[in-house]
């Protein structure tokens, strides 16, 4: 497919929440969807559902395909995109979704076939649920969808990836590998561990009186343990850094509880105080 | 009013965002509402939305409500109450919804008149909304309203303010207000306060990418800074004692990602991990 063609045939790879999510997109967006994954069960929910138009346990159903999206669990990706990219047509496009992209990226582009154009890719979408069965595409709308091309990249790959994420209404917007690792290690990993130490940090006994904003900030911290545990593994550089800066900014709000002095780091609502009467007792 | 009865007239003090939503609900389960603050505007707009039955710019209104609510900025509400009740009629209930419960309840009640049945209140909700313009009886609904009564409060103030929260929906629960202030520091502010910190700790340039995550963990970051300022101040203790906790679950998290035994420390989510086609390449 070229640059503002929409792909005829999209094959998902790995039909979890975000394949799901990204196949019932393209789906609805015009492509035929072929889905690969070998639980049978993901498949025939997958097509319950709608979002393939056919399914295979085999990783060779991406020959098919103009379009491949690799959307398996993260410490998979990078041999499942190189599988997938020597199964390929030539001149096919390929993508992945994983969460962290300079050792995917690295990987796939040390390996990568003649003739396939892969972009490596990152919705920046999700929920607390996990699986097809949470796939939806209202996930994905509106969301950002992070290109990470390198200098082995042709402007025209990118060019084409981004007309397809545009098409099945994300914003495209492109990084660096190493500079997406860096952000998102800020926006996104950061802020899980933060929800996971603020579960951890509240008693039993406190719990039961939590407020919507204890529930909120502490929603992401049940999303699935083996994708974080992955993601820290494989980001942790850019991730220890960013909670080092994180710790410096609690020590500060700490320290300025304690001398009194909170009031010039808080962060400035629109608050309207209500004013009241004489204040004379 | 007597336990088991619902007011005929209450005064809610400080038409705010919690003190109009307060009027709003309790106009609702058949009271009639005067609404005291200084503020003509507070007092015009509670009119206009209806929280209010009649309005006024003076405490003396309390004088014939059989509820009195106050609902001030923090700072205020300790001597706004003891000043609303030496108008208060004998035999009247009193309340106030301060997020701090033992420096006030020590303080109004060191200077109760006696015949006022005073029992310290905190509705456990919000919004990063601010004053009777975001006022909502929905804030309310199903939420926690905790009671701190101690051993100066009657049983039967208790039974009757524990009525009225019913009444308006909520879910009334009993602490002491030691405790009381312990748990919040945990819930509430300690959640305030990470917050802060997570909008601080990241970069600018990565809040564009930022998904749905970071903005449900920095929302309540941005509620009024003068409230939470006020708070770390009346609280500052426990407040610091819930930091120290959550810095020790924090550093355990990074510790774990250096030595790469995070996966022992995160909390299972209900994941169910999407199988893909066989490994080799």
């Amino acid at each position: 497919m070229t640059e503002g063609a929409f792909p005829r045939t999209a094959a998902v790879v790995g039909l979890g929440l975000i394949g799901g999510s990204l196949a019932l997109s393209l789906r609805a967006a015009g492509a035929r969807v072929v889905g690969i994954d070998t639980s049978a069960a993901a498949l025939e929910m997958a097509r319950r559902r709608g979002a393939v138009d056919e399914g295979t346990a085999s990783l060779d159903g991406v020959a098919a395909a103009d379009l491949v999206v690799v959307a398996t669990p993260l410490d998979q990706v990078a041999q499942v995109t190189i599988a997938a990219a020597r199964r390929m047509r030539p001149g096919s496009l390929l993508t992945d979704v994983g969460s962290v992209k300079a050792p995917i990226v690295a990987a796939v582009n040390s390996a990568l076939p003649p003739g396939i154009r892969f972009v490596g890719g990152h919705p920046m979408a999700g929920s607390e649920g996990a699986g097809i069965a949470a796939a939806d595409a209202t996930l994905l709308a509106g969301r950002v969808f992070i290109l990470t091309p390198t200098s082995r990249t042709t402007p025209e790959a990118v060019g084409a990836l981004r007309d397809v994420v545009t098409r099945i209404g994300m914003r495209p917007i492109i990084l660096d590998p190493v500079q997406h690792d860096e952000l998102v290690a800020q926006v996104s990993h950061l802020p899980y561990l933060v929800s996971v130490a603020l579960l951890r940090a509240v008693a039993d006994d406190a719990r039961v009186i939590a407020g919507p904003t204890m529930a909120e900030m502490t929603r992401v911290a049940r999303s699935p343990a083996a994708l974080w545990a992955e993601i820290c593994r494989q980001n942790r550089e850019a991730i220890v850094r960013s909670l080092a800066r994180f710790e410096g900014e609690l020590a500060r709000l700490r320290e300025g509880i304690e001398t009194g002095k909170i009031g010039d780091l808080l962060l400035e609502g629109e608050a309207t105080r209500s004013t009241v009467p004489a204040r004379e007792t």
